[in-house]
């Protein structure tokens, strides 16, 4: 059912080209996955993702997990019928959610137990529950539970969420069967280079599909960040895609890709819509502010979306101002649509052997 | 630009089939007029207004003169531009919003002075004032702006509305130049029919080309309000559009088209779906009760909106659960479905010259 084809690398970089092929059809990558937290990535229709060009969106397991319940979601037919989703899923593991969101009670090598950030109310995830959840769910590809430690954090705190994170992943391949669905693993470690390469290792001796690179982007230096991706590209195998977690900006996608990186996913686009502000190829802008409230050009002149040709700045932020819902909506459509068409653009960008000269261009206009 | 063709009378009743033409193309009557208050009916784009089939939306006066104002929509190249509606628009004339949602200030022969409902700024309204907003927002159709006496009110207080909505029509017309827009006279008098009488006959000497029923569905009992319909089909001339403001209901529409009436607009399809509440042939459903909860099926069943072809109950109720903004988008684009599809049976029905059939059947099936 899984696939990856590394169809080019780039000489000046190393970025990759490729291919993912699984039961709901193709990615290309490097790929940007929408978030769809809740079963539904905010405000857009399937239809809209289509058009946009997304092949592949993310859901929460911890979320679905606590509402509507993974039973229902199974009862419904599985995820992709249940959100009318039909290409690809990939749910995380709840992981990262229950170290952040929820109120944590005890962790043990057995699991975790936390207080629900909805309700309150008491609940325990181990890796075989986690397993049964996302088979439930039935993702295209799932994500092994794993203990992801916070940023800052001593060297045995790292040392203590890697060791786990080994364990449960043998755990999680033991107790996964779906064979529609494929099970990766990820990478913890923290900042420390010793430990993401222990962590590597042992996952390695699993021989999972693929491996996602997981406790980045919590808040760490730039710099950590892509020291260690760098390492990770040295260190995980060339013929397994390789998930970049939780990132990114449109700057650390290029960052990301440059340092080989194929997946990525981010809240961003849609988050930064509902507080108003949009992606340009000059750098993001405040819609909402009162420089726009009689600019009639669309948001952004060198995007060629259907937010960019029909509305203008100054319709968009009267929408934000009379706090209408069709205000969100346009702006994760172009939000979503600038971080999908850039990777698109980097794809070809790769293809043409131009990455560098595209990144350098990017750079230089895109301010952050 | 404005042309009324009567194409068929019911034989039953007073229903009545036609159309309207204007600028922007083609309205077939009797129709729904969904409500975009400020400048979006709310949760939708015009795409999906388009493919549910609207020809015509209402577009608030009152709103759009408070915020964004009719200088800036003027200065986008008109509201159809402004908020990228390629169809009819039909301005009101703020009238009904300044009696019911502003603070009330002064009011005299010359016009209304007002808090803003937003912030509580002093602005003045008048018959003049109010037909140079009109005409910069630049909709198809216009309404002269009237006094709307509230219900209940003394005779009294009716008649001094209806010697205002005279006087005030006078000063409209005289005021309205724009070859590309209509202006609709509107007819005040509350639930006394030698008011209504009055009001019809002073309007009439001005000989506009289409007369809405002000007044009504402001919370006088429903035989009030068919009497007073009945009243003004006798009265209306036969050959001009009549336009029943603020109505409504599933239920409502018919009883008005079944009284002769040719226009309605209504907030409620919105305003339901923003509390979980969706239309069926069999009555209103509250989607978000638990008992939708493990519900696979659609809305309703009968149905062949996008909605109801591609999400379940449950779905839709997880998504208002959860807070998703999916879940009003989903609701609004059923419920203008609804009405819109019903006007488009009723539509069928006296061309066929079943209209009395389909009324019977419609009301045994909906409960309300």
């Amino acid at each position: 059912m899984f696939r990856f084809e590394l169809l080019k690398q780039d000489s000046n970089s190393s970025a990759r080209l490729g291919r993912i092929t699984t039961g709901h059809g193709v990615i290309d990558s490097p790929v940007f996955m929408p978030v769809g937290t809740q079963a539904t990535v905010k405000t857009l229709t399937p239809e809209e993702l289509y058009e946009i060009g997304v092949q592949i969106v993310l859901s929460n397991t911890y979320h679905l997990y606590l509402r509507p319940g993974e039973e229902l979601v199974a009862k419904a037919g599985g995820l992709h019928r249940f959100m009318n989703w039909k290409r690809n899923i990939l749910t995380d593991s709840g992981g990262f959610q229950v170290f952040s969101l929820a109120k944590l009670r005890r962790i043990s090598d057995e699991g975790v137990y936390f207080n629900s950030h909805i309700d309150g109310s008491v609940h325990f995830l181990s890796p075989e529950k986690v397993m049964q959840i996302e088979q439930d769910l039935g993702a295209d590809i799932a994500m092994c539970f794993d203990e992801c430690a916070p940023y800052p954090c001593s060297y045995e705190e790292a040392q203590q969420a890697v060791v786990r994170t080994s364990l449960w992943a043998r755990r999680c391949r033991e107790n996964h069967h779906r064979t529609d669905q494929t099970l990766f693993a990820i990478v913890q470690g923290n900042i420390f280079p010793d430990l993401r390469q222990r962590s590597a290792e042992e996952l390695f001796k699993l021989d999972f599909p693929a491996y996602a690179i997981g406790g980045l982007s919590v808040g760490e230096p730039k710099e950590d960040m892509y020291r260690i991706l760098e390492l990770m590209h040295d260190l995980l195998p060339v013929d397994k895609p390789r998930y970049l977690m939780g990132v990114g900006t449109p700057e650390d996608l290029l960052e990301g890709v440059k340092r080989g990186v194929d997946m990525f996913d981010c809240v961003l686009p849609t988050r930064l819509a509902r507080h108003g502000t949009a992606y340009t190829a000059e750098g993001k802008i405040t819609v909402r502010n009162a420089s726009y409230a009689d600019d009639f050009s669309p948001i952004d002149n060198s995007c060629d979306c259907y937010v960019c040709r029909n509305y203008s700045r100054a319709y968009l932020r009267h929408l934000i101002k009379a706090e209408e819902i069709l205000a969100h909506r346009l702006l994760s459509y172009h939000n979503v649509y600038f971080l999908v068409n850039l990777m698109e653009n980097i794809r070809s960008a790769i293809n043409l052997g131009m990455f560098s000269t595209f990144y350098h261009d990017f750079l230089n206009t895109y301010r952050f």
